[in-house]
């Protein structure tokens, strides 16, 4: 397992406090890539609960959307306490997830695979729009009477969870998967043909692209054949604009 | 396993926010019995990082020493982020120490066997007076470079090892895939759009074709993907062909 090729995302966490607790976790189990998408307080560099962290913590890096922050990234998993929402995504518990996890992160060094774990913010966890770029989702096991963990504990956990065995990694055989801004792309231009072929309206409502980009993640697909769509969505797309 | 029987033991803690979410990861895996040891702040009960543990909180029990907090209980154990002194007692790693404490809590009934897992002080860790009482030591495996583990964060990494054999599994969400002659329509409809968009000529090799049939297996599509895209390739050929 590179532990290099794991990035956790903490999205629109509130309290520095627990970006603080995350990489001291991170320090503990032996991860270093902490990414903030927007964080509501951007003094969290000096956060004194980052105990052992505050290297990790100085090279922490900022982004504006999960988007970019997940760019880099070929499979992407958002964490969540089941339940608060209708879930659109497959869903895994930690002890199941995280093999697969594994399996990304062991992949040959030829093909980097990185992988994204993202955390909402202590109160809504993670959006809706957050969670249209997870290609699936993952739940400690918690009780029903009191779900919701704390985020310092939640990543504490997930990474136990993650280097428990480590001596056993499984050996990739997957093909290499396509990095999100690729599958991005294929999604944006397949939303642009949608819309050029009218199948949906100009103004369609988020929803619908954002269940259109989940079943694009859904594909799975390889670098090739990311590259592949792209070429068959732009010879459509001039087609059908040609002829306007 | 009875968490009934389960006392979680803080020595000797500082920060009353550290009891909070010791409490508070206690109700996340449905454990009950706090017990507190001379703890330095005697106002933890309103520690508001006890987020949906008040209860817990309230209930916790004070005890003047290691002793008494531990008089009823028939197996000790102690935790230690070890390497800080020299250890004089069997050490396990959380992963194999769990089950022994497990085997402890699922005794029968009519011998009501009770555990004590203790946690040291936020900086000094369980004195030697202290671990005079366990009978072991449990360790959770961490990096070398920074072993030192939050006290919230440790308390919920054990709870969760406890509990992870017997959480109860998360039913698999993946979707059923589409059945052969359904990936087979979306395959023949793209060929036929490939075709009106002139990404692929009319006489194409039957290479060509296979390999787009080939990349359409790849989407693993469920049947209700295979519909939609149906539904898409539909619309855009529509389109073409109403143009020529």
């Amino acid at each position: 397992m590179e532990s290099d090729r794991l990035c956790i995302v903490l999205v629109a966490t509130r309290n520095p406090l627990n970006i603080g607790a995350a990489a001291r976790a991170m320090a503990n189990f032996g991860f270093q890539r902490l990414r903030l998408v927007h964080p509501f307080d951007t003094a969290f560099r000096e956060a004194r609960s980052a105990v052992g962290a505050s290297a990790l913590l100085a090279t922490a890096e900022e982004f504006p959307s999960v988007a970019e922050a997940v760019a880099d990234c070929t499979l992407v998993i958002g964490t969540t306490a089941v339940g608060h929402r209708q879930l659109q995504h497959p869903l895994q518990s930690l002890k199941d997830g995280a093999p697969l996890i594994l399996q990304e992160l062991s992949a040959p060094a030829s093909a980097p695979n990185r992988v994204a774990l993202l955390f909402g913010s202590e109160k809504f966890g993670l959006s809706n729009e957050d969670l249209s770029h997870c290609h699936w989702l993952m739940h400690i096991p918690t009780s029903e009477a009191q779900p919701s963990m704390n985020l310092g504990q939640a990543v504490a956990v997930c990474l136990y969870e993650l280097t428990r065995e480590t001596a056993s990694a499984i050996p990739s055989t997957a093909p290499t998967l396509a990095p999100s801004a690729e599958v991005e792309r294929v999604s944006t231009t397949l939303l642009d043909t949608l819309q050029a072929s009218e199948y949906i309206g100009a103004e369609s409502p988020d929803s619908k692209q954002a269940s259109i980009r989940r079943m694009v993640r859904r594909m799975h697909l390889s670098s090739e054949d990311a590259s592949t769509w792209l070429g068959i969505l732009r010879q459509i797309l001039w087609k059908l604009r040609a002829k306007n």
